[in-house]
């Protein structure tokens, strides 16, 4: 069997759990399997790394930072690899251009084009324990690359894709995903399967433990990923196709998202390209919109609202203003005291019912809702910011998530 | 102009340092020369990156702590380009496999084969100011290697080599090259010029500067080398061909070396291979013996006394223990308390007296002297340790070397 791992910073941060990465690994090549371990910078390394770049140049060189940011990998694939030594196993470290990880050549946020798996088959050939940097990469000009956030989850699931790997392994500080966030509903549990879909709309909004790059990856070459501690031997989530989750229940897990504000434009003209021309201007500059919502409230005008992250707020606010004129708008109002809630699940598919329930719920818990927006395997609801917990504690009573599917 | 400068560990610890060297860099490109610096790793980070290492292996393998060292200059060079890209100019970071430094396998003392400059010339080509990273290079199997100590030095001397440079500049955090260690003999003057002999014998006995790798390369290929400070605007000292070093005096430099142990062996079967049996053994063991001295006492019998360091005395002990019988030798002493003045000048080639004029200093200066060893430009004596500092003010003041030549 070949079996791609994958280790969070958290997990190799210092000796110790360095060592018991080490053993987590030998294991597995002791019992005769073949293993590719991806690795991230040790704890604080990269921010450490960073900050030594804020006494000298407050816009840095994207290239240079990678030639920077890359070295933090390569400590953790060399102390990784003396550890195994030290434990007298057969074991090579590979940075990423070693490892073949050929990139394009966006700096700082690269994406992993192919990947050359001559030398790692090599390695493996030879019965080695085979370390490899993550988040890096090396472009076509044979320049430093990495992968922005997620990045090392992103450099497992490709290497599992590149390599045919039979498991894929995400090893991280926390046991699974779960029903909703355990600090806010204490009988949240740990989900023993989800599909990549659901991950992907759970990690979007806000239950960030895989990296919705990598869960794509990994949905485009059917790789399953099983997402667990490094620090317990619990057996995790399993992330796969959504065919092959076996399910009871409509609703897989309740998410929420703090970072919202919401932006209501009154009586826009209703003719065609006022929306495009709205959406087009936020997003040439970058303003991430979530939620949109479009209502006709009377002939010939209608109110627009979206959502966006609160850091864009003031951004977005600026381009409205100046776009008023050509919307042919009233005016404009926002609102960043309120949250958003979702339940997400493959199964409402085939329940119709569930947004009505979720409505009752939400009902029952005295939460108003601000706005409503569903797609096919999630519906999400604007509410009060000071409402969050007792909307998400209702919705994971509602539908039942406290007890076993 | 093309011209080669290296920055050592102190030069760039710290922000300030780091904007004080990119200042010095960017005047030269600023005057129109093309310039490529190769640069260490940042003052302890080396020493940090090895303590790292001790908690978790006691004998690390070299491969693994080449992948782990060379991230020190991977860092100096992005942070040294953010520095001058901060400052608008035009720069590009190479690590040592970027800058197409091959070497061969031999990791943590890898030598450099060929410097393949395509890239290089490329950017150079581009106006660019090229900082390439010191210490490391890549072997055939695309592994990254170190050159073990002064390799950033040789790194600066192969790429002035390489790119035929117009010059080479060592900056370090000395002023240069001193007739003899300031720190005995306050009147100490720093050499305008010294050869490339002259600077090898002077390294080796402990002014330890320029490692001698790289004044032995930069000897091979002609290239004349300014070691000066990166502290301060003062010329430096020029280590070039001895045929173009500009000399009044018979002698250059005083060097003593406190690291000196003294073996002697009594009554040694003077019969053909007894020597070679000897040295064979210690050299075997990599016991480094410096001076060699064997005396024909009597008949059929010698004396074999030599130095070594003091680290080295108690295995030499152990082998010449066991060496004893085969030696044919009564016995052996040994002495720890010793040192080694020695006096270097390319210019005792055509002064006879030079050596009388050591021996007469020492006398008056009441040291006596229990090893001499002599060579075409250095004359070396092994002395009781507490008369170090006499001897070489003796000597200093003897050869007159506080004036300027």
């Amino acid at each position: 069997m070949l079996v791609v791992q994958k280790y969070g910073g958290s997990s190799v941060a210092g000796p110790e759990r360095m060592r018991a990465v080490a053993q987590r690994i030998a294991q597995v090549h002791d019992q005769g399997h073949s293993i590719v371990v991806a690795v991230s910078a040790m704890g604080d390394t990269t921010d450490d790394l960073i900050k030594l770049v804020t006494a000298i140049n407050d816009k840095p060189d994207e290239r240079e930072m990678d030639v920077l940011l890359s070295t933090g990998e390569q400590i953790s694939i060399s102390l990784l690899a003396l550890t195994l030594k030290g434990a007298a196993k057969p074991v090579i470290s590979l940075t990423g251009a070693q490892a073949g990880i050929l990139t394009d050549s966006t700096h700082t946020k690269a994406k992993i084009l192919e990947i050359n798996t001559r030398r790692l088959e090599q390695e493996l050939q030879l019965g080695k324990i085979v370390i490899v940097a993550g988040f890096q990469g090396i472009d076509r000009l044979n320049d430093i690359t990495t992968l922005g956030r997620g990045g090392s989850d992103t450099t497992a699931v490709a290497l599992a894709a590149a390599l045919k790997a039979d498991m894929c392994e995400i090893y991280t500080d926390v046991d699974g995903i779960y029903t909703t966030d355990p600090r806010l509903v204490p009988d949240a549990r740990k989900l023993k399967e989800i599909s990549y879909e659901e991950m992907l709309e759970l990690a979007s909004l806000g239950a960030a433990v895989l990296h919705p790059r990598s869960v794509e990856l990994a949905m485009r070459y059917k790789i399953p990923l099983v997402v667990r501690s490094s620090f317990n031997q619990n057996p995790g989530t399993t992330v796969k196709e959504v065919d092959q989750v076996e399910r009871s229940q409509a609703v897989t897990g309740v998410a929420y998202d703090l970072n919202v504000a919401k932006i209501g434009i009154f009586n826009v003209w209703d003719k065609p390209g006022i929306a495009y021309k709205l959406f087009k201007t936020l997003s040439d500059q970058n303003v991430n919109v979530d939620m949109i919502i479009q209502s006709s409230m009377h002939n010939e005008v209608n109110d627009i609202s979206f959502t966006c992250a609160q850091a864009d707020l003031k951004k977005a606010l600026n381009i409205i203003e100046t776009l008023l004129p050509e919307l042919g708008a009233d005016g404009f109002t926002s609102d960043a005291d309120v949250a958003k809630v979702s339940i997400v699940g493959a199964g409402m598919l085939s329940n119709p019912g569930v947004a009505a329930l979720m409505f009752e719920a939400l009902c029952e818990a005295g939460v108003n809702l601000e706005m409503i927006s569903t797609s096919e395997i999630k519906i999400s609801c604007i509410i009060r910011a000071e409402k969050v917990q007792q909307a998400v504690a209702a919705l994971h009573k509602k539908f039942n998530l406290s007890s076993e599917d």
